[in-house]
């Protein structure tokens, strides 16, 4: 049971309390003091601590904490309010919008003060949910501000509820200015609010041990002074000293400067190419035309750190190979500064320890690619809500490249470019799909982590991989080829395996015959001009495609039907042996069912409607 | 509350107890005497009566009645068991298997009775739900048998449920011989059951009053002697007297011969043609070498009833002409006998009575016909689950033949064959779909009842109606073509209406020079060899199709992109002025979603296992 209330401690609140603020209706000053949990529900506070964090504004206004239990399949959550107004708006949504969200409202009407669960219509119109799933189990006053936990199940079976899932998870929130006499008078379209990308929920992974001859090493920016505009990239290049013989990385971790937290969106250090003997020192905006060509050649990747992210440990059996001979000395660390309020002044000195040992671990770690070629014989028609590509990592590749006992993924980092809306991939065996290697349904470009896989995927000679990813290109008016241009797309899964094979690349691209084919018959039955002839490129053929239902329908319905050409390959150039055109599209006889959501059971408990949530004053 | 048990009423019961039941476990003579509900529930009965009834088994052993509030979204199922075994399973499913079905179990461990909602898996193992959303409400012996009282929500939002919904429900039930442990110790597969469909959700438009002059006519089988064979067509040829003037049919009502009521599955009364002077008297099989050819030309629908229907009403303003000048005299009854335990010796003069009124109504109901014209260029690929094929009646074909005040829609028949799965029509206005005029999720080939709509549905000049049938021909391997074959396909909506205009016919098909594109397409592609010469007839042209998933998502893009034919027509031969080839497929740029099923909020009631009931022994 919660403790009784402390008013000694309240009157820290430096606050008019909310019967005052009921008479300052209109005003935006409202704050609540103090509020208590009308306790019905007698839960105590989560057994485990709330081990992940992140700020939601860019100010650090609003901090969530939370934890996941999977036996339960419960997440709870705990909201520091730091400066409380007249109410706040939290919860989750498909991408990020404010519309047809599913959220927890905390409101007064000027006189009581009230939780309840609620979500938002594609108006934005706020409406009380019919089943109350949010929990609130405490309210408490925090020197820090006020915090509220409160827990909610992954899946409701309430249709209007946000579906808790592995992958990204879009949290939103809002402030509220003034009493509110229910939440249907609340409209989230007049609100000041935003999102924040995080993964929810993190894999239960047992931390293993680093070895007694961990050193680390910070890979951090020089007391960069962040410009004052929405987004930055930084670039940074380090060099590992001379002589420095070849190690394993078996864990690294953020390192970000204290205060700017909610400005540092992710980190990523990569290896430059062994190829050139060094590198230029530089250190700025990747985008500058200062920047030596010569960085582009620094893209294998050796840490990669997102938001709300925590320390990356490799398996206790392996670990990340660099240096020594045949590895480049040289490291660009690459900073995403996200300052949308375009704060000036701010200095950062924010990077990511590489923790690594001199004892080479039983195997190094290997990256390998899935999914789709860089080639624009793979496109997107313009105006597509959820348009699918799908690349394929054949059984005869896999049978060539793979080591009899198999390969175990362990970590898994999802890339698309603007339009990429869900990645997936999916491991079949013998025509069946048999487990999901990682999936995300609400990806995005933005959020690219290395996440762990919650159960490492063993990967046998003969077995296939088929990553799909959504793409939605409502905005567009010509197709989307497939490239390395920002404005053209990637399907790529980089999984992280060990032991380590010659085998880098395990992609697939339509047959550019068949694709020829297209043209010709999407010709025909437009009798328009799509030039088949052979001085025309590929993307310039798909830019005259004249796009309506049927060459969209026929363009998908080839990608479903046609003959692949794979990359199966050592290193980006070089193939393994072997006919890779004209391969026949893996045949799946039986895909995975989606996992029906589970309805927990009737909670007796769970109240019909709002919580109230009584109120005493700061004075008291 | 329930009254207490009274012992002497059970004792009428000539059976064992249950707890003798348990020393017979491995005998199949189990029965219950007396249930009694642990009245938890508190629940009175319903308040209204259960007007709807259907036998369930051929035998008539068990009997199920409901009713339906659509205030509360709930049914209430009253189950008559007439000899009880060790326990009964009923419930719903998709098409009518006992797997995948949603069931309710009363069933007896050989000590206690216990009542539960289950679910069968793929493999017909029946695991308890975690959410019980069928509730017992009464357990009582009646002289008649068991009658068990529950109740269950339209929508449960629990994933394993059923959802009720409009059209056609496969209700399911099966026989338990044998004491079970537990419903997981159940496999539906070895079980004794069957199916029955019914229109579960009734509409409840209120029976408008028949005018004092109503007279009645019954259209009879006259004293069959019914086949002992599965499946009967019974045909009919009624008379009207000579002179027999003009009238409104203003209710008609089935009439079942006493005994019967298991058997007979169907009705319908069709006039014949006034092209034809006269017909010849005939009562015989419907597919007998001996009815004359001519009776193909009684097809215009008077009446028709399908087992679990009562009396059809019109609306107030409006009623079915017949008789007089230009309408033939001469009816035809067809009656559907299905008796799958091939009874011998049964006597049947089941029939139609019809109300009729000489006092004319304002106006004259009509019956138009929407979907696609019955022509081999529609076709469905075979080997396919959910293939779906859509007709429209275009805004031009309304604007030209609807009254500037529209026409209102009361009454719909969907008609498929042997293939159709799903029926459905829409309105739509201005690019926009509007409303549903009917849809069945569940439809079956076997089950074509006229229904009520539970709303009116206008139709102004201008608007659109398109009708989509979804098709299984998993078990074909050659196209289904559209036709009037029993193994070809039809996709029809008889919608009934008034006030009765010239259009009687108002459906497409995709442009004829658009199919033969395709046919040259796929040829192109596949390098086969689908004749595209004048002299091969669609049917042909479709046999050669080497179907594989190009050719059967091409079609389905051709489909959804190509122009169509429309037939807009006064009768089936004569179509309205104006150009009705090459038109342009509406075009519909916002759909209605899947209405979002409501979860009722959570019921403090509802238990979260079985109900155990009581069972006292007869004896006491």
């Amino acid at each position: 049971m919660q403790a009784p209330r402390r008013p000694g401690r309240w009157a820290s609140l430096p606050s008019p309390n909310v019967r005052e603020a009921a008479s300052m209706y209109g005003t935006a000053v409202a704050v609540f003091l103090v509020i208590l949990v009308a306790a019905l529900q007698g839960s105590a506070p989560p057994e485990s601590p709330l081990p992940y964090r992140v700020p939601l504004d860019p100010q650090g206004t609003l901090e969530l904490s939370w934890n996941v239990s999977y036996v339960q399949e419960v997440v709870h959550f705990q909201l520091l309010v730091r400066t409380l107004r007249a109410g706040v708006l939290f919860g989750m949504s498909d991408r990020g919008e404010l519309e047809n969200a599913d959220l927890v409202v905390l409101w007064t009407d000027g006189d009581g003060a009230y939780f309840a669960d609620a979500w938002s219509d594609g108006q934005g119109r706020v409406h009380l949910d019919s089943r109350q799933d949010y929990q609130l189990l405490r309210a408490q006053s925090t020197p820090d501000g006020l915090a509220l936990l409160f827990k909610r199940p992954f899946s409701t079976c309430d249709p209007k509820d946000y579906l808790i899932e592995d992958g990204t998870v879009h949290l939103v929130y809002a402030f509220l200015e003034e009493p509110f006499r229910s939440p249907e008078a609340i409209n989230t379209s007049g609100l000041q609010g935003g999102l924040q990308r995080v993964q929810l929920l993190k894999p239960e992974v047992p931390e293993p041990a680093l070895p007694p001859d961990t050193r680390t090493l910070e890979v951090r920016a020089p007391d960069v002074l962040i410009p004052g505009q929405e987004t930055t990239y930084w670039c940074h290049i380090a060099e590992l000293p001379q002589g420095f013989g070849r190690h394993h990385i078996v864990m690294y971790e953020p390192v970000v400067s204290e205060g700017n937290e909610a400005l540092v969106h992710h980190m990523e250090v990569f290896q430059c190419s062994a190829e050139f003997e060094s590198f230029p020192h530089f250190s700025g905006p990747c985008d500058s035309k200062m920047k030596p060509q010569r960085l582009n050649y620094c893209r294998h990747v050796l840490a990669a750190w997102a938001l709300g992210a925590k320390a990356f440990y490799y398996p206790e059996e392996a670990g990340l190979a660099f240096g020594g001979p045949g590895s480049s000395r040289f490291l660009r660390l690459e900073v995403h500064y996200h300052n949308p309020l375009k704060m000036e002044g701010r200095r950062d000195s924010s990077g990511i320890r590489l923790h690594y040992t001199a004892t080479l671990r039983r195997f190094d770690a290997g990256i390998m690619e899935l999914g789709l070629v860089y080639t624009p014989v793979m496109a997107i028609p313009p105006g597509e809500m959820a348009f699918v590509l799908t690349g394929y990592c054949t059984d005869k590749c896999t049978q060539l490249a793979l080591p009899p006992s198999g390969i175990r993924i362990f970590a898994s980092q999802l890339h698309t470019h603007l339009t990429g809306r869900k990645v997936l991939t999916v491991l079949a065996r013998d025509g069946r799909e048999r487990e999901i290697v990682n999936r995300d349904n609400h990806y995005s470009p933005h959020f690219q982590e290395i996440r762990m896989l919650k159960k490492e995927v063993t990967v046998y000679p003969g077995d296939v991989l088929i990553t799909s990813c959504t793409y939605n290109t409502e905005d567009r008016t010509l197709a989307t080829v497939g490239g390395f241009g920002i404005l053209e797309e990637m399907c790529v899964n980089y999984v992280h395996y060990y032991p380590q094979t010659q085998l880098e690349l395990c992609k697939s691209a339509v047959d550019a015959g068949s694709l020829q084919k297209y043209f010709h018959l999407v010709n025909r039955f437009n009798s328009e001009d799509v030039c088949t002839c052979p001085q025309a490129s590929v993307p310039q053929q798909f830019a005259s495609v004249p796009w309506n239902s049927f060459s969209r329908d026929v363009l998908r319905a080839l990608y479903g039907f046609a003959p692949i050409s794979m990359h199966c390959n050592k290193s980006s150039a070089v193939r393994f042996q072997g006919e890779w055109d004209l391969q026949p599209l893996p045949e799946i006889t039986s895909t995975l069912l989606e996992p029906a959501p589970q309805c927990p059971a009737s909670q007796a408990q769970s109240p019909a409607g709002p919580t109230v949530v009584s109120i005493s004053g700061g004075k008291g």
